[in-house]
């Protein structure tokens, strides 16, 4: 099975348990909602590589391991468009979960995609005790507080920002969970897949401010220029989009150089490679890495 | 130590470590405004009482499930006291975390507290993986969809609802977590549990209902008259006082004759009889169940 339909495969499963009757109708349907057909997956598709990568000798981990971290991603999205956050009227060419069913149903998407996620892992450990117990680890840590994503959003409240840590937990967090988790699934230490997730990460962040900055709302199937709307801080004002490029590039190099020695490392150069095509098309030269 | 001592310190310990510093400091502040000094902790007390009764052979066990139940608890009061729920002004005596800090701050801190809970149990996994994977699945049951209190909540969307999965997910659950879980983290068959806890859960719901029929705001530390105001269905409204009365003391008789039998079956039964006391003040006849 290619990478695409095992993270669907993954995701369906769960979204369909949590669907069993009797429950309440109008929640069930949004969190299909949230999470279907979603959107890249770039997440689970990086841990899915890196699992292959260390071997993948029990795919039914990195399998859930894959749809967790895609379920929790869904959720901080449902949340990051509440309207006492982004207001967001759009997400992936569709109105936002609260916009759809409403804002306590919202709430509630994103609490439960979030209760589901580690539900998900739980249940791995049927498979694997030990390593089931290493990936929830993993994602508590990159998603509650103090250094995961929901530490990420909460910089946002403070005044002052201590910029470093908000964009590790903000956007790295994730990324970081994706590298290591990938490889804890597949039996690996975690520890050495940290620096490949933060660059990743940072990359992301970066290709993301050059897309606020330079894309239409219909490329980007959500409102543009959010970041200059909201005052948050964004590497194209801080570089100008030029710096903004050198820095992404800079960015990915590291990163490539920084995968640990395994069987599939080529492999993994060629994903971060395309990643960063898939993630900046208005930017050819960046696809040059 | 204790009952309370241990939760305390459970609970304490959990708020500290997600307080590591760098980390945004308000969101910081608002998780431990939601969970500390704490309110009652009839379920953590139950829990704790389950785990003796079935012989604590491993307290840390036992410790780290009544943390995780209790921050689970209160991540969803903050998210029940939301503007787009119940907006509540005050609970346990205080304002909420949304007016205290902000509604972005309190959809974190229920986001952060749910994390946290799955962390603290995953956590003790380092002392008995198999207990704590099976702490870990009957926390995301009671809590998520389809049968949690995520769904229990979700109930109050729909047109028509199911009055008995939506009493049994929305205050049952998390008394049958607190059973279930008591057992499970003195390696216990949790299934034996369950009727305890349904039933406690059923008990507690009415007077609930009591205490919102006949009680002022400031014996409640809350708002009175919140299910008139938000169309709830309500015991009262449905039996009246004294029917609501007969209603509980029946509820209660049969959660003590469904206590299991195991060492600490007496006082188990004392215990409820204390429940049933501390819940209806008001209503001095309970306490001769």
């Amino acid at each position: 099975m290619d990478l695409n339909s095992r993270i669907k495969t993954a995701v369906e499963q769960s979204i369909l348990r949590a669907q069993s009757q009797p429950s309440p109708v109008k929640l069930a349907e949004a969190l299909e909602h949230a999470v279907l057909p979603g959107g890249a997956r770039v997440r689970p598709t990086i841990l899915l590589s890196v699992a292959l990568a260390c071997g993948d000798d029990k795919p039914q981990m990195a399998d859930a391991a894959a749809a967790a971290l895609e379920i929790i991603h869904c959720a901080s999205l449902v949340h990051d468009d509440l309207p006492c956050f982004d207001n967001a009227d759009i997400r992936r060419g569709k109105p936002t979960v609260h916009l759809a069913y409403s804002e306590p149903l919202a709430v509630l998407t994103g609490d439960s995609l979030i209760v589901m996620a580690f539900d998900v892992l739980t249940r791995a450990g049927a498979v694997d005790a030990e390593r089931a117990l290493a990936l929830l680890g993993i994602l508590s840590r990159q998603t509650g507080m103090p250094h995961g994503i929901c530490a990420g959003q909460g910089w946002e409240s403070e005044s002052e920002i201590d910029l470093s840590a908000y964009h590790r937990s903000k956007t790295g967090a994730l990324f970081v969970a994706a590298t290591q988790m990938g490889a804890a699934a597949a039996g690996h230490d975690p520890e050495q897949w940290e620096e490949l997730g933060a660059r990743i990460g940072e990359a992301y962040q970066v290709a993301d401010d050059l897309r606020d900055a330079l894309c239409d709302e219909e490329t980007l199937g959500k409102p543009v220029g959010q970041d200059n709307i909201n005052a948050r801080p964004n590497a194209v004002d801080q570089l100008g989009v030029r710096g903004a490029v050198t820095r992404l590039t800079d960015i990915l190099s590291g990163a490539i150089a920084s995968i640990p020695s395994c069987p599939g490392e080529a492999m993994l150069a060629q994903l971060v490679r395309k990643q960063a095509e898939a993630l900046t098309p208005m930017v050819p030269s960046v696809a040059r890495v």
